[in-house]
């Protein structure tokens, strides 16, 4: 029987991409989605699609109020920031407080329960927003965390936290996709809860995901579709 | 002006206690309660009687489903133990997966927002139910993590977590509440949804209290005033 691997799906190109890794290196994937009170909820439906697409064993939605702890531009304290240097450094206003600690706790908690030892995560640390909990040191911190956290690690056991795209380029991210023939205009990336069905573009989600798609010399099926 | 601390406060008597003694440092307390799908619903009143005891600035409750992802008697899945011998070391039906790194974690994420950079935890490793994440390599672990984890980390800010009760014994517990004239019949301990207003007196929770009482050499109000 196939090992299993809880996969953090956001319904972001990243993700999806770590996901199927996850699949091409055998584990039966089951898919969680946090509802943390997202100004893009559009997100969410497409973490649903993603699933379909990827075959996962099964997807869970957990809800959680974040925007009742406030703190960041992406659960409605302030503006989605636009047209941002990508070279720029500083750590944005959608930077969400703890977002990645506590979407492992639940990965990890959820991983306990169904006996998986592996958890996936699409952080990466190249082509990024700047958030400290997308950087390899951060993770390694959590495996560590998560083996002293749990029963099953008391118990010998040893979960491992994956994030196969942590060094890679947007636009290496985005070959390894084409090398796995994943349908990225089942994705969202836009961080502009006013955006629609049509990306802003300006955002720096959009932004990266575009210089991504152009470096890598691939047509983005999401802005072909809807230009 | 003074130093803010969030305090997670369960409704317990552990966490008013270790709140408690935040204040006696001078602490300004913002008290977080996550509401996790527990079966003893009760213990929420408790937290908002206690918070007001305790003359919070503020006190916020968070709901998370952890019910959905299942694995702990405490969340619906088999029947809460009674009886259990409190010698025995093994990790009970009670333990819920993850929890106290999803608590801190949300902790982490409002002390980030409010720029507090200590937190209070009632933890404790000596009478209790042989929770992984109750011991103080944990907390250690998770401090560090909540450093590589956030803005203000990488900013330079250092967060604290504070367990004071991690070394105690039930008793000490109990008396270090006494000196601080806390009144414990504002608490619940007591595992069993089923028990209503009076503690089942049989679950692991209500016997490790009623021995701490006992050593103590004090009566325990909720007793007195259900007796």
């Amino acid at each position: 029987m196939a090992p299993k691997a809880v996969v953090l799906l956001s319904g972001g190109l990243d993700s999806y991409t770590a996901a199927a890794i996850a699949k091409t290196e055998n584990f039966a994937l089951y898919a969680l989605t946090v509802a943390y009170g997202q100004r893009h909820a559009v997100e969410i439906r497409a973490a649903r699609e993603v699933s379909r697409a990827l075959g996962v064993v099964e997807h869970r939605e957990i809800a959680i109020d974040l925007a009742s702890l406030g703190g960041s531009a992406l659960v409605g304290d302030g503006a989605v920031p636009k047209d941002r240097p990508l070279e720029d450094a500083s750590i944005p206003a959608t930077y969400v407080p703890a977002r990645n600690t506590l979407f492992l706790a639940l990965a990890l908690a959820w991983a306990e329960t169904i006996g998986a030892r592996d958890i996936f995560v699409g952080v990466n640390a190249l082509d990024y927003s700047g958030y400290p909990d997308c950087r390899p040191e951060f993770i390694v911190a959590f495996e560590r965390l998560a083996n002293l956290a749990t029963r099953a690690g008391v118990e010998g056991a040893r979960f491992s936290v994956h994030a196969p795209l942590i060094t890679l380029s947007k636009a290496e991210i985005v070959r390894a996709g084409a090398r796995l023939s994943l349908d990225y205009g089942l994705t969202r990336s836009c961080y502009d809860p006013q955006a629609g069905a049509r990306p802003c573009g300006r955002c720096d989600s959009c932004r990266l995901r575009a210089r991504g798609f152009a470096e890598a010399g691939i047509v983005d099926p999401l802005m072909a579709s809807n230009g």
